[in-house]
């Protein structure tokens, strides 16, 4: 059963801190071996990311078979049927679309002072994308790792995927080369990322790694930070569905086993105005388990996880909402762009009773790879500015150096760092010659 | 003396590959007495903060001393001279100019299918300031930490700097107070950064948390990486001067001791088209480090990492500049413009002879907090973004639903992810009923 709690009730702090609170996931401390796996591809470069690979993934790699050629990829996207590769072009398009949206503007401008100051945007040389290998090899993910990195203008964008026992997922390669992926080798584990961030003899370094992936690769992603550029560290997925009574009891009860069928950890919450609607999702919800394929991970998850939560309105609503920072919210409320601007902090808002959260990770466009585990209070979901860097651009004319230059030698004075002061010295004495 | 190079060298590129490859500083391994600290902060609160504090900082604070008063900052600030809050007051406001222009925009649009899609940048409700104590308390470094958060809207920012011997610099609590700085509080060290990812009695938690630091601070940022934001862990300073022979020499020697002069780990490199102004340069910098005050910083700094490429052409010292990714890049050559737009990967670019480093430190506009190490290729300097987070905003009409929904619910399936195929499902027999 997952808890039932009532805002208005006296305890109800305690337990809403406590479900807030709750530790989800129990990550196996891996970095040990992780380390060591860094170490070895450091040193040994392919032979040990083969052999590492060889003997996890129980397959024969030698260096001519580390990439995937262009024919293997070709044949793949064969296998793939006209509705799957028609429905993964309307994908592509989509998020495409919506994250040539977020290209950023450079900026030059000269102020009263006579300094021209300003800052452009550039592209990471080159990205490497992590994709899990076997049952969560999603093409999806690829499609929204891949095409912010593209839509940036990565140059060299390398993927690495494993195929455990040799096999591959036919739609992840297509989502590849929908995608524009430069390069891909079906490798995976930290041997994986280790090759990517330090490069071997066949996988020339990269210079910012994204992606999902289990526990020895979020550790080896860790470890590799400083080097390179990571994305965030995901957390198990969760929802939030604020709804009020006027709603199908049974699509709210689909929209939080979307998100509890990924992973016994997730988490679903409701929030809703009327106890007794609450009360008709979670029935609806144990009827869907009867059937549901993914019932024995969904169940777990809202058992363990779950919480529907009374509230006496939607400001009261709107409050908890900033309290949890969900990484996915709907809101199914009759006007959800008013209850949308009383909350600060989620990932993605999915607004009003016809948009599914399923929605947002295949076809809405924004992307699916959003900040869990409450970072949504200070970090934002994969966009095409993590594949981009701000280099700021300042440029003094004789006359603004003479206006603000005093004030730099007095500052660095202040600071004790002489040299400082004299840079600008030096130049102002021959400006007062 | 630094090393001397010549792009046109048979040997050059395994000296330049050494170069970039040196290790500069070998940071203390504190991450086990971090863990430590922490985990007594989070236990004892406000009593484990003030125990180390007064062992570490010699002092004698209690719960009502912790947080600095509004009167003991009035007080500290009335010590400053004119002069000082001058130049201050005018890095302030330039720093705030500059960073005002960083705000980004919100956007919605609905497209074809009849989706409206968008986002909307929020700041970050709480955020907590990290300024060291002692010789490397600077009030630049406030300013420019504090007034991005300010700019972007943080509505609490809590400063932590450490008094110890209870000496505090007044012009950092002016620096504080002109940024509007919310609470500020005499602790430091892990203990400080642990009290504002976790909170106290005393002091709220944060949402974010920035600033310089030494291996303890460091270590601690990682640690609470998470459960909080962080800004990037800095490394030591960088400068990378790319000057041809039109040029002061004493001038690009004081830029190059500029950097050199923060901290014997410091690199400071010169890249020029005349190996006799090379040779000047070097020569300027020997004689001002007879008398320079932090000669025995800089003149290790320039001695164990310095160096001088002398390069046959700009393109050259263009692509050299790429593989660097100088945390600061001064460009003292005829059109400095035409040089930066062949560069892809520096923090910040200052542009012709007149725009010496320095400037940047304290009153250009820009910020002055940079990635270091050849992070550059990855990441940018700090800007009102870090103090922000972005929601992605989707809302489906039925008819945009009807549209985009079937494409939904065939990669739903291609996933086995059957719970996010029905969630569309039902809607759309609703819809076709």
């Amino acid at each position: 059963m997952p808890v039932f709690l009532d805002a208005t009730s006296p305890d109800f702090e305690q337990s809403f801190t406590a479900l807030l609170n709750a530790k989800r996931e129990d990550s196996p401390d891996v970095d040990a071996t992780v380390a060591d796996i860094i170490a070895d591809v450091r040193k040994r470069g392919d032979a040990a990311v083969i052999e590492l690979t060889n003997k996890f993934d129980r397959v024969s790699l030698t260096p001519d078979t580390l990439r995937i050629t262009d024919a293997e990829i070709e044949t793949a996207c064969t296998q793939v049927s006209a509705e799957d590769r028609a429905a993964l072009e309307l994908a592509a398009e989509r998020i495409r679309a919506y994250h040539a949206r977020q290209l950023p503007k450079d900026e030059q401008w000269t102020d009263e002072s006579g300094a021209t100051l300003g800052w452009r945007w550039g592209a990471v040389s080159a990205a490497g994308l992590y994709v899990p290998g076997g049952l969560a090899s999603y093409p999806s993910s690829v499609l929204m790792n891949a095409i912010p990195a593209k839509v940036a203008g990565v140059g060299r964008l390398a993927m690495v995927v494993p195929a455990p026992d040799n096999v591959l997922n036919p739609l992840v390669l297509l989502a590849a080369r929908l995608s524009g992926v430069d390069e891909v080798y079906r490798i995976g584990g930290a041997q994986a990322v280790a090759a990517l961030a330090y490069g071997t003899d066949t996988i020339a370094p990269v210079d910012k790694i994204t992606g999902p992936g289990n526990a020895f690769v979020a550790a080896a992603k860790r470890r590799v930070f400083g080097k390179v550029g990571i994305d965030m560290i995901a957390g198990p997925s969760e929802i939030l569905v604020v709804a009020d009574a006027d709603n199908d009891a049974d699509w709210i009860a689909l929209d939080l086993l979307s998100q509890a069928e990924h992973d016994e950890s997730a988490q679903s919450i409701l929030i809703t105005t009327d106890a007794a609607f609450g009360r008709s999702v979670a029935e609806a919800v144990e009827k869907r388990l009867e059937t549901l394929e993914r019932a024995h991970i969904a169940g777990p998850s809202w058992r363990d996880f779950g919480a529907v939560i009374t509230v006496p309105d939607l400001a009261t609503a709107a409050a908890l909402t900033d309290r949890i920072a969900p990484e996915h919210l709907e809101l199914c409320v009759a006007d959800p762009h008013a209850l949308s601007d009383q909350i600060n902090h989620a990932g993605a808002i999915f607004l009003g009773q016809w948009t599914p959260e399923a929605i947002g990770d295949y076809v809405g466009g924004p992307n699916h790879v959003l900040p869990t585990a409450r970072s949504a209070r200070f970090s934002s979901g994969l966009s095409v500015l993590d594949f981009m860097k701000r280099t700021t651009l300042s440029h003094m004319s004789p006359q603004a150096l003479r206006a603000i230059g005093p004030a730099a030698e007095r500052l660095a004075s202040s600071e004790s760092l002489e040299a400082h002061g004299l840079s600008v010295t030096a130049r102002l004495r021959k400006l007062n010659d």
